[in-house]
This record gives C-alpha cells, structure tokens and sequence, in this order.
C-alpha cells in the first residue's frame, strides 16, 4: 500500500494541505553518517518555485528528522523525517470539491474511499513525492558507501529530444540549466518550449532517463523481484509516469538476436564485460555489472489554465476552472525523484544481495 | 523474490530440466468451481510445439492439482499445481556447463549464487512461466464471477504493426492464427517474416497488447501499489520483457495537457464515463471503470542458432553454439502469459479493494 | 521489523529521548469517525504519573494526527500520529552510556547495531509502546463499530491472584481502582505489595488476563497465521512479557480429552455455541463466536534502585546505580497496552475475513 | 496465511487426505549440501505408527525434492518438497462429514469457507505439521553450519515432570525412550499414564521444552518481531498448542527484580556472559548469546475413543463417536515439529541479522 522494499523499507504519509508529509524508513543499517542537511540537499532540487518553468508555489519544505539519527548516526531503528505543510492556498481547491478533474485522481478515490480530502489532490498530490526524495537522500548517502552513484536527466520534452547514447551527453551541464538536460542548446529548446505552453496555459509531457553506475552485478531476484521489474514498478509508482523501459527498450523489439545480444568479453583488469550494453546493465532480473539504465515517461500535466469539461459527483455536467500554482511540465523537477526512486530499489537489493551465499554468510 | 501478491499470493518453484514446476496459490476464496481441466486449457495455448514459428520441443505441460480443491470446489486453502518435466534433453545443455550464453541469465546466476543448474537455463528459463500460467488460469476463473475478462494479443512483430486503436482491431480473429494478431492480413505478414528470420538461425523481437474489460472503479492503491504500477511489474517480470507503457505510454509525452486529458461525461445509464481513453482505465493509480490497456515489449530470443563469442567461467574466450529448440520469436506465446500475468494483479487489487470502506464492511 | 499486519497494518517509530514517537496505521478503512480525543482516552491510560504505583515521570504523551483524518472522517489514506517527547531528564542516563544494565536490552543492541542511542533505553523503553496504543485507539474505535469490544485487567501481583473463572469477576471495578484489577479488595492486596516493593527500591512482576467479546465465529488464518498465534506474538512484543496462554493454557495440559473438549450445542437464538470454553474463543486458529480469552505473563520490571553488578561495553566490571523514575510493576498500565494490541490484531484478522468466500464478494 | 519468515521464507500447502502435501522454502542460500535422506531422518521422528504411544497409522512420508538443488547442493532458488499421501482411510471420516468434532477446527472452517475437505481433518490436520519438519530439516542443516544446535523434549505429561533446571537432564537419553523425555525414569512414567489413557479411549496433554545452543548475539528485530515473539508464534501455530513462555516465564511474574535480573560478567575467554538466565537467551527480543530456552504447553488431543455430544451442520444435535486412528498423547511426536519451528524463526532472523550493519556490509 504505502510501503516499498523487502529490507530497506519505506512508508509514507501525508496529504498535499494536512498538517505534514513525511516517510518512516525500516531497515537502513546502522552506523551511517546521516544529518538533516544531506536530505535537504536532495529536497531542494524537488522543490517548487526553483524557475520559471515550474509552479510558483513557495514551499521551503524543510525535512526533520524526528529518530533514528543518534549524535549524527543511524542507529539501526526507524527513521522518521517530516516536513511540514505551509503556503497551502487551501482555498483555491475549494471549486473542486465537488467536481471531477479531468484525468486527476478526484473520481476514482471518490468511488474507492467515498470521502477524500479535496485540498490540492490531498493524497494524490505530487507534493507526496518529497517525502520518497528524503527516503531516497538516505539511500543514496549509503549505497555512496558502496561505490553507486545515480544520474537522471531529462532526455525528451515534446519533441524535443537529446542522443540517446548517454557516453555522448556531458552530465556535469545537468544541474547547470533549469530543465536539467545534459545538452545546453537542447536545454535551451526546451527552456523556451515550456516557456511558450506556459503561456499559453497548457502543458507537456516529456521523458526523463536514469544511469546508475558501480552496482555490483548479483543484485535484483529471479522471477517477479527482477531488478528491471522492481525499478519499473518504482518509476510506474511516481505521479504522471505512464511508460518504462530499460536498455534497448521498447525500439530493441525491431531488433534481431544477432544484433540485440551483448557479447561477453574479458578487460584488462580480468573482469567480465558486455562490449555493448542493450540489455541496460541488467540480465535475467539481475545486475550484471554494466551500467544500469532505463527511461520514464511522463505525461503532461494534467492541472491546466483551461475550461475544461467534467462532471460533479452527481453525475451533473461541470465546467473545471484551471486555477492555483503548477507545473507546465512536470520533467524537470521529476529528476531528483527519479534518482531517489532508483536509489531505494538498489539499496533494498543490495543489503537482500548480502544473504543469497551460504560461503559469504560464514 | 518468488512470491507476487498481497492477498491473492502467488508462490511458484522449480527448474527447466529438474523433475518438476509448479504453483502454490494462497488466498483464492472458497467456493470457485475448478478443475484441471480449466488450467490445461490455458497451459496449451502457452505450450512448445504448438506451430512451426514456435520451438518444437514437444512438452505437454499436464497440470495436476494436488491440493486445495475438494469435490470441484476452491476451499480457500493453499491450491498447489504441479506439472512434471518431460523431453528434457538436458545432453543439449553441456555445452553450456562451463560457458555464458550472451544476453542469458548464465553470467548472473553463477555471481550471485556460485552454483547453478545450466541445463535448459535452470530456474532462470521461460518454461517457469507455465506456473504463472496455471495460476492466471484460476485468477481468471475467479474474476469471471465478477464480469472481468482478458485479452492480450500480438500488436508488433519486428517492423509489422496492427492499428494502435483496438477498437478497429477484430479480437475474434486472435486465436485463429499462429501468431495471435487480431489482424488476419498483418498476421500472415508476421508469420512470414518469423519464418525467414527461423531460417536464418535468428530471433526477432515484438510486442504484445492487452485490453482488460469489466474492471470496476476503485481497484489499485494510492501511492506505491498503484495498479499500473502492479501491472508494469508483473509484466516487467516476464522473460524477455524489455519495456512497458499503458494508456498513451511514451506516445503521450508529446501531447499537450488539454489534448491528454479524458473529460468526464454521464452516459445514458448514468454512469459516469471519460470521453477518451488516454489514461488507460486507471487514474491516480485506480481504475476509474473503463477498458484497462497497455502494451509489452519482448527483445528477441536470446538464443539463436548462430555462433557468438562470449567468456567461460575462468574468463577465457569461448565459442557459445546454438543447439537445442528454440522459439524464433517468443511474442504468440507470450500473449496467454501477459493475461495470466495481468489476472493475477487484478485478482490480487479486486480482493483487496473490498476491505476499503467502512460503509460497505458493516 | 517495525511494522504489525498484513491488511491493518502499523509501522512505529521513535526514541524515549528523541524528537517524538509515532506510529503510522496503513489499511483503516475510510469513512471512521476519528478525532484526537479518541485517541488522548487511551493513551492517558498508559502514561506514566497516574499514581503512587507507577513512575512519576510526568509526560503528558498528547497526540497529534498528522494526516489520514479529513473532516473528523478517516479517509482511508494513512494515519500519522506523533507524540512529541518533553519531560526527558536525558543526564539521569549519562550513566549507563558505557554501561550494560542488567536484564535491559543495553547489551544486545550494542552488539546488534555498533551504536545505540543509550538515553532512557532509546528505541528499547517501554515508551515506543505509546504509539500502539494510539494505534490501537483507532483499532477499537473500528472494531466497536462490528460490536467486537476488549477487556484487560490486572488478574495477578506477585502471588495475589483473582478468580481464575472471569464470569465470577466484577469488570466494573477495574477502572476504579489505581491496579485495575477487578477484584476490589485484592486490589487493595496488590496495591500495597507494589507499594512496599516500591519502597524496597525493587520491583516485582504480574499477569494480564484479557476478555474479548463479540468477535463473530471466522476470523484467524489457518496454518501459521492462526488468531491465538497472531495475538500471542503481538502480547510478546510488549516489553516485559514472558509468556502467553489462552484458554486452558499450560493448566489445560493437565486435563484429559474428555475433560478438555467443548461441547457444541445450539441455543434458544439458533446460533451454535460450546457449552465450555477450553477453547478461549478460538479452535484450529479461527475466532468460533465464544470470549476469547488468554493471559501475558510480565516479568518484574529490569530498573531497580539497588545497585547491581555488571559489565561495561570494554567487558569491565562496573556497578549500575538505579537512577530515574520507574514503574514498580508494569500491569497497572500494561492493561491498555494489552487491549491496544488484541485490537490490533482482530482488526488485521476482521478485515481479512472479508476476502475468504466467494459468495460473499459477488 | 500459509508463508512463515521474511527472508528464509517457507509456504506450506496440502490437505489430510489430498493428493500430498508439501512445503516451498523461497531465501535458502545457495551453496547448501541437501540431500532427501538429510530431510528424511527429520521426518521419521515425527511420523506415526513409531511406537505403542502414538498413532498406530503406518505412513511413510517419504519426502521428494522437486527443485532447487542441483548436484546435492542448494542452489539459491525455491527449494519445494513433496509428500504424497497414502494409507489413506477416508471412510474413517465420512461420519463427520456433517458433523462437528468437539475443539476441533470442523465448525470454525464450516463458518469461515463455507466448503470443507473433511477427511482426515482437510487442511487443519497435524498432518500439515510434516511440511514444516521438512522444511525444519534444512533449516536446522544451515544453522548447524553457524555451530546453532536444537535438542527440544518432552518436560511434562498430565502431572509427570522432569526437573526444570535442564542442565541436571540428560539430553543423550531423549531418542532412547519412546515419550522422547530426559529422564529415563520420569520417562518410564510418562509411558505407563499415557498407555492407560489410550486404554480408556482418553487423551491427555503435556509440555514440550526447548534449548537452543549456539545462537550468536544481535539475532531478533526490536519491537513487533522480537525473537522470542517470533519463536511463540511459530510455537503457537502448531496444532495443539495453548501456550508458550521463555525463560523464567509465568513463574517469573512472582519474582522480584532484585531476584530476576540476570547479571553481567566476562568470563576467562573475554566473553560478556550473564551469570544467571531468567531472560532465557534473549533481551530487548535479541538473542544474547546464552542458551535460548523456552516451552510449550499442548493440550489433550480432541480426537478421543469416547462418544461425545455436539451439533451437526443444521444445529441438530449429534452423537460424535470416535474413529480412526489417533494418538493418546501429542507430545512425543511434537518434540521434532518444535525443533523444526524453532529452526525456521532462527534461520530467518539469522540471516536478518546479516544487514544490520554498515561496517559488517562493506
């Protein structure tokens, strides 16, 4: 439900307008150097009001850490971080309660729940998505230890579209623009077509990409715990995702067996490597070492400045006025979200890696 | 890890070339009717041999229950299907004891295990999915009962594409062919081009579709468990699964927000219904009633017939011959796993949506 | 880990001396009646301060719900709540930093986990009991709805003990006096045996007897999920607890068959009952419509004021000086904790008995 | 439901009178030498018709391995293990097919599915209990690679006891009498009363104790899966069973602290040791490195020679006559089920503890 992970396990809680968000983690080992200052890092690349190209909304969204943290370490038990709500313009939302937004959540947790909090989508928010951020942040913090490193971007908006060979793209620009895309003058496009949708009270979809580097291969479970599997169901649990895919993807299913398959080869430093990488760094559910590496689709956002047709709960037609603060595409922000989701998939298959050995266990 | 479900569980087990594989099923309700005879007819649509685009090894896959079932009836008991290996010829297979199969799950099996049963690929084979099968197969006879039905079918095979709109597709047409594409005339062209692609010792890619009818309103869970997060899973978790979108998936980044949007309407009977389909039958994680579609791409079969340089154990070069029978393309009878695979999740959203609201517990 | 229930289900968290404790409820069903004060009820009843018998701490352990609740109605999204800690004298444990108190969980966390927040007994105090019993507020709140509601008491202090048959007993009382017993003038019995232990600096141990009525005949899981097995881990989580029984318990062993079994009989409403109850209320691990009734054995409490031997963490001797305010005995306030985790399992077995037969889901 | 663990995880499955029934461990670690005959001694101890005290039933329970050993050594994946039923006399039971035996699960099972498998007892058979002895047998080949050893016994039948100090027993006597006690006198005893209650068509109950050498400190979760809860309810759900308690237990209740606090000391080798050990191996729910000791009260089999009232399926009064072939007395048979349940909550927490800490992870 609103938990994620086998051994390093997160819960989430909060509504968009309630009094806070926030996310408990269960099973982050002990003894790692961990201070509210290295989530808020995190936070702030998520939050709102970063451009002109997101919401204007003003949340400074300052996490917590209510336990778990004990003199600047974890201590093997529960940590809870909580960020409180503030700026809710409660009342923006007031039109809606009892009207259906188009390709929102309202109408199926009217008919799930029977009641919902209304505010800003409540729990259906994307505001939900900081808190999966600052369970992310501790993720990331550990798997550093173990030489893994995470890097999303964004690699589509509309049309607009960068190499889809990643060892072509210069990922220290990422955080250098406000659209986060490793191509500047692809950026700079980019920049100026939200720019334009904005203005014109509409929005856009786009497509965010992900690379994880030094995962050690023998991560991810056979069957349904495949690591692609896991990370699919992870990305696919992010608001307004609505595809994935990993390695060649979707385009690898016009490709022949003999030109799909990565062949094995020995380097120099005697370890086994692919000379090409179409299976994204992931065989049979199950890292093998190469860089893992996937694509997220995000659909355009669904809260737009326009008229729009809908019905109330008693079925009676209703025009959704588009009002309050947000995002004309939701991709750049998406970004942070996109690591964090990846890093809390890694690190609970890292630590359930660690028993999988009787001869690595004695 | 082999276990896929909250309350509808699923648990299966065994090798390709060991004595057995099956299924355990914890949490079906009492009182279904089911007989082996239900399930042996969804194993013989997946089952080798079945056309000369499919490998021609001849394998039954007869099923037999062993527990859970008395007199006909579901007694809400652990059902245990079982389906004896047969054909094996494991001989085929020692060649490959001390080497990598390309794009195979052979190199990531021995790291993170040490040890692993090579013959026909171990645990790691596609022939584990006939468990997934018997499972869907009772899945389905469940979710009759509640007017839910499936039907996957072939959209893709190489560069050859039926319509995108299903409703122009005729769904009757599916099982009449060898390819199971709802497009009798681009059927024949699929057939065509797996066949040459067999005569060439190659594999070719593909895609396959589903549409899942009758779904109500309500199933799937906020936040993580979202129901097309499920589904992208389960199908992420098949073999040879590469990518998985649903609704207006990758296609729908390019789309503005007031050309995306479903706008709610009352129909004539007073339910409420979208007047487009771009969200696929699920909104915020939640089916919002109507037709539930999505999409799975399968890379080509990993083994082909041809010669390919890979690396043994110790790292040395070495010459991996395809031997055996092998599928050209896996996609005709991938269509009865990608239902199974999306019976199961609903199966699994459809009983734990019941226990949602007060008002309809007391 | 953390975490209780497979459909109702609590994940804890929190520090004796950190920010705050709290619990998150994850599957209410939407549409509860919920405020704070339901909640404050239950929780006054366990904190510390209530009267010479237990610690004169003074915490006023006040509540706050962070989310889940909109509108005074649960919402069926999850329930955060948040204990803020006050009232810590964190120096009157500078002591035992390096020290391993005797009987505590000093010792095992330190190996465990490298580190540990030693203050108060960190993650170990009996205080993280505090969130299930909030939890468990919401569990009776639902379970009152179904008309299931549950009775703990004080049943033995030392060797004072009531009447074993609880018919005989006067659950009026209980709340009426400062050991909850409902035997008033054992009660003044046991009042001043804590009393003189108190004065002694020691502390000694006791047994909670629990009723639970109106659970209707189907909840429990067979095999390891069975009701007396969920509800006798749940009573073994508890701080201090060495032992469960339920029905006969450890007397029953003594007992022939003949003598055990209890006969089946239909009463004047046609409803089938057993004319004794060996049983408690639960037969092949299923609730059969009679009381449920067991007993959890509570050690005296590890924290005298009387000096003791032990060890440090470099394995020197060292002696441990009772300092702080602690509980004589625990049973007084270990009554709502009892009650709060039976209600939390019945509520976890309540809702998975929806989803048992088919004829009831269609 | 039917799964136990979290990582050494186990489902069992099968009915009384089915086709088999059996057992899947998903989690075992790979590298595992397994062979059926290790799991076949394990299952000899507890089958019927062993001696004049137990039930003259002759089944073999041979058990077959299906999957997930390879070349006599585990190899990470499902291990799944079958028992074929046989000697099954069916018609035994056809009187109680509308009837409901007196404390057994006929009537709760009627109530909770509606339909039943009544033969034999269907699902709530102790017959399951063999699954879990299977199952039990690798778990106890793992843990004895970590030096973890299980020696349980019978310690009372009716009023017959063995001295509760078991460092003054005789382990090396338990397999040389049929009751499966210590004390070859006391078991000599237990023989006579149990063959004269068999006699009178009656049963009678007893008590199972526990000792676990070996188990490392830091095994146990804080909270809810504290490892003596997690052993209790592993205990509890064994068929027959009323109560559970460690360590001093409900006697413990009547102590004081002063008396009751085991206190800490180094012995020669270094080693932090308690001098006494009312906490039966286990503080805070963590294993402390002292043995692990606890017990487990069975009831009196329902199952009895003597004609007894009840209720048949109408509420119509019916006459119960026993029939079939059952045993006076539980416990001798118990005594490896309780060891195999103890080893599966070891073997899990075993390796649960492996991730507990960061400097043990890299």
């Amino acid at each position: 439900m609103n938990t994620l992970g086998q051994i390093f396990k997160i819960t989430t809680f909060g509504e968009s307008h309630g009094k806070a968000i926030g996310v408990t983690i269960d099973g982050c080992p002990a003894g790692l150097e961990l201070s509210e200052t290295d989530i808020q890092n995190e936070l702030d690349r998520r939050r709102p009001g970063q451009s002109k190209i997101t919401t204007q909304r003003k949340e400074a969204d300052k996490v917590e850490i209510f336990s778990g943290v004990f003199e600047g370490m974890t201590t093997g038990t529960p940590i809870s971080m909580v960020i409180f709500n503030e700026d809710q313009r409660s009342k923006d939302y007031s039109h809606i309660k009892d009207q259906f937004r188009p390709s929102h959540a309202d109408y199926t947790y009217h008919v799930k729940y029977g009641v919902r909090d209304y505010r800003g989508g409540g729990r259906s928010s994307a505001r939900e998505t900081a808190a999966r951020v600052a369970a992310g942040a501790v993720a990331k913090q550990l798997l550093a230890k173990a030489g893994i490193s995470f890097q999303a971007y964004v690699s589509e908006v509309g049309n607009i579209k960068v190499d889809d060979d990643y060892s072509k793209l210069d990922f220290s620009q990422i955080e250098q623009n406000i659209v986060r895309c490793p191509d500047a003058q692809k950026a700079d496009q980019m920049v100026e077509l939200i720019d334009n949708i904005r203005k014109n009270r509409d929005t856009i979809g786009g497509i965010v990409s992900c690379v994880i580097k030094g995962v050690p291969a023998g991560l991810g479970e056979p069957i349904f715990d495949r690591l692609h599997a896991e990370l699919g169901k992870a990305m696919l649990s992010i608001n307004a995702v609505k595809g994935f895919e990993y390695g060649s993807g979707f385009e690898g299913t016009k490709m022949k067996g003999s030109e799909h398959n990565d062949a094995f080869y020995q380097d120099l430093a005697g370890n086994i490597r692919t000379a090409t990488n179409h299976s994204g760094g992931i065989q049979g559910g199950i890292s093998n070492g190469e860089d893992i590496y996937f694509k997220v689709a995000f659909k355009p956002v669904a809260t737009i400045m326009i008229d729009q047709e809908s019905v109330d709960a008693d079925g009676n037609t209703a025009i959704v006025t588009g009002k309050g603060r947000h995002d004309p595409c939701v991709v750049p922000r998406a970004v942070p979200i996109v690591e964090a989701m990846a890093a809390l998939v890694i690190a609970d298959h890292w630590l359930r890696s660690k028993v999988n050995r009787l001869d690595q266990l004695i």
